[in-house]
C-alpha cells in the first residue's frame, strides 16, 4: 500500500486536518477544519482539489456538521451546503449521497459516529481503490517499457497524484507503481494554466525522486508531434455513460494531439467518477470560475497580477472554464480499479452501477 | 493607412528606437539601439518580437553595425551575428537576404546610406503589407458578420497585431480593418505562456478600444466546442512550400481543436513569411527557450519564480520549446497581402519567389 508522505486529509478529534494545496509548491501547511464552513470553503477556494479528495472532504464535512447538531434539518443543510460548493467533479455528489444514504435513516443520536465511521472508510476505501488503479496501469506501463529501451515517457496534466487523492492518485499510481517495480518513468508536466496544478505535479514527483519535465501546456503538442512521448495518463473529474470524460480545462487539447501522433491516450478514475446517469459529455456541467484565477502564479499574489493587467489593460474582460470534455472517442481506455475497459464498456466493469 | 498609436520601431539619427516589449502591459519605455550588439540583444531577449518586426529590426540592425566600419568584413559579421539570433522566424533571414543582395557589390563608401535607406524601405513595406492583409482578411469577417447577428467572435493566439509589425498586425490587420468598417468584432485571446504575449494583445485591443476576452491557453479548446468562436486567426513564423506553417508554440492545439469544432482557422502572413526552400513542417528549426521562461508573469520577476520551484521542487527540469507546426491540412487558408489562398497555393500567389 501506497504511504502519502504527508495526509492529504485526516480526522484529529473534532476536527479535520487538510494539506493545505494553496500553499503548495512553496509552502507545506496544515490546515483544521473544525466546522462545515471550513470544509466547505476548503473544498471551494481549492485548499483540497482533485475529485477523489473532494469527495472525501465532503463526506468528512458532513461529520463536522454534526458535531453540535445532528437533526434532520442539520443534516440536510450540510448535504446542501457541500453539494453548491463545485459543480464538475462528480465524486463530491458521490461522497455526499453515500453519507446521506447512511444518515438519514439513522436516529439524530446515531448520526454523529456513523458519519464519521463513513468518511473514514471513504478515506480508506480511495486509498485501495488509488493502489488498485496503479497495479492495473502498471501493466501500460511494462508493455512500453519491454518494448524499447531508455524511460517510459508519460505525459500527465494537472495534478492527479497523491495530493488529489487519498491514496497514491488517479493517473499518478501506476508512476508510483512503476517506480516500485523497479521501471524507470519520466514524466512530461504541463504548467495546468490558470491555477498551476502542474506544479503540484512537480513537487509531489520530485519529493519520491521520479524523473520530471515541466513545460508549458502549449507545448504538449510539439512534444507528441515529435515521437517524444510514449502515453498519455490524466485524472478525471467526470465520466459520462458514453465515456465522455470531463477533466481539467486543457485535457482535450492533449488528447487530440495524442490521437494525430498516434500515442494513446488514458483515463485513470475510481468508480466514484463515473455517472452513469450523465448520458454524455455536454450534459456534464462546466464550471466557471473567477477571472482572478487568470494572471496569477502559485506563491504570488493573484489580485496584483489581474490588477495590474487591468490596469494596463482596461476594459479587458477574462473567461475561465475550469474544465472541459474529452470526447469518448479521443480515449485509448480507462483504468478503474476493476481493471482497464474501454470508454464506452464501463458498464461492463460496474455492472451494479450502471444498472 | 493604420497609424501605429506607438512607433514599434524608427530610426532617429545614428540611432533606432524601439518599443521595449519586454516592458509592456504594465509600462510603456522606448530603448535606443546605438549598436549591432544593441539590435542583436533586442531580437534575442525579445524586446522586438514578431516576425515581421523582428525582420525590420535585424535590417537596421545592419545599419547600426555599419556605422563606423562599413567594410566587407563588418558587414558579414553583423550578416551573421543578426541571423544566430533566433532560428524560427523566417522574416529574419529574409531581411538579412535582402540586405546583403544590396549591400554586398557596393563600394564600401556607399553602404551606410543604402543600409539606411533599405531598412526604412523594409518598415514602410511592411506597414504596407499589413494593410493590404488587412483588406483581404476582412472579407472573411465581412461574410460572418452577413450571416448572423452579433460581434463576430474571432480567436486568436500570441501577438500578431501592430506590436509584432511595422504596421497594423498580421491577424489583427483584419480585426483593425473591420472596426475601421464598422463590423463589430470580438476577440478571444490566449495567454499565451510562457511569455505572455496574450497580454501585450489584450493591451493593444484595449488601446484601440476593441472588445476582448482573455483566457487560458487551455480554455482555448472548450469556447471552440461550445460553437463560441467563428473563427481563429493567428501569424506565422515560418511558413514552409507545403503549407504547414510554424508559429508560437500553441498554435497547433488550436488549429486541432477548431478543426475538430469545424471552426475555419487561418495563417495571416506577409510574403516575408514564405520559405518556399522549405519542404515541409518537420524541415522548419524549431527554437528552444531557457527553462527561466516558464513560471514567470510579465511584470514580475521570472527568475524569483523558477528559483522558488526549484527550492520547493529540486530536480525539476523544464523544456520550452518556442514554436510548433500546423500541418497544412488544418489550415483553411492563409491571408496574404496578394490575397487568400490555400496553403498549398502560395506559389500561385508568389511565382517569383517559388521558382
Amino acid at each position: 500500500m501506497f504511504e502519502q508522505p504527508i495526509p492529504t486529509l485526516r480526522r484529529d478529534g473534532d476536527a479535520v486536518l487538510i494539506l493545505d494545496q494553496t500553499a503548495l509548491p512553496f509552502r507545506s501547511e496544515t490546515l483544521r477544519l473544525a466546522t462545515l464552513a471550513d470544509a466547505a470553503r476548503a473544498i471551494r477556494d481549492m485548499q483540497v482539489r482533485g475529485a477523489p479528495l473532494i469527495g472525501a472532504t465532503a463526506a468528512h464535512g458532513v461529520a463536522l456538521a454534526l458535531l453540535h447538531d445532528s437533526s434532520d434539518a442539520a443534516l440536510e443543510h450540510a448535504l446542501q451546503a457541500l453539494a453548491a460548493t463545485r459543480p464538475t467533479a462528480v465524486n463530491l455528489h458521490w461522497a455526499l449521497a453515500r453519507m446521506a444514504t447512511l444518515l438519514r435513516p439513522l436516529p439524530a443520536a446515531d448520526r454523529l459516529a456513523a458519519a464519521w465511521a463513513e468518511a473514514e472508510a471513504i478515506r480508506a476505501d480511495d486509498a485501495a481503490t488509488c493502489d488498485a488503479i496503479g497495479r492495473h496501469g502498471l501493466k501500460l506501463i511494462e508493455t512500453i517499457a519491454a518494448r524499447r529501451p531508455g524511460p517510459v515517457r508519460l505525459m500527465t496534466h494537472c495534478n492527479a497524484g497523491w495530493l488529489a487523492t487519498c491514496g497514491a492518485g488517479t493517473a499518478l499510481a501506476p508512476v508510483y507503481a512503476a517506480q516500485a517495480a523497479g521501471i524507470a518513468v519520466e514524466v512530461f508536466v504541463s504548467e495546468t494554466r490558470p491555477r498551476n496544478q502542474g506544479l503540484l505535479t512537480a513537487w509531489e514527483l520530485a519529493a519520491a525522486g521520479v524523473p520530471h519535465t515541466l513545460i508549458a501546456d502549449n507545448a504538449a503538442g510539439l512534444l507528441l508531434m515529435r515521437g517524444e512521448i510514449d502515453l498519455v495518463i490524466t485524472g478525471a473529474d467526470r465520466i459520462a455513460a458514453n465515456g465522455d470524460t470531463a477533466n481539467k480545462v486543457g485535457t482535450w487539447l492533449k488528447a487530440l494531439a495524442a490521437q494525430a501522433s498516434g500515442v494513446p491516450f488514458y483515463i485513470a478514475a475510481p468508480h466514484s467518477t463515473l455517472d452513469f446517469g450523465c448520458a454524455d459529455g455536454p450534459s456534464i456541467p462546466i464550471e466557471d470560475r473567477g477571472a482572478a484565477e487568470l494572471c496569477m502564479l502559485r506563491g504570488i499574489d493573484a489580485s496584483g497580477g489581474l490588477a495590474a493587467l487591468r490596469q494596463a489593460a482596461p476594459g479587458t474582460h477574462a473567461a475561465n472554464p475550469a474544465f472541459d470534455i474529452t470526447p469518448a472517442s479521443l480515449i485509448t481506455a480507462i483504468i478503474t480499479e476493476r481493471g482497464i475497459a474501454a470508454p464506452g464498456q464501463l458498464a461492463g466493469l460496474y455492472p451494479e452501477a450502471a444498472r
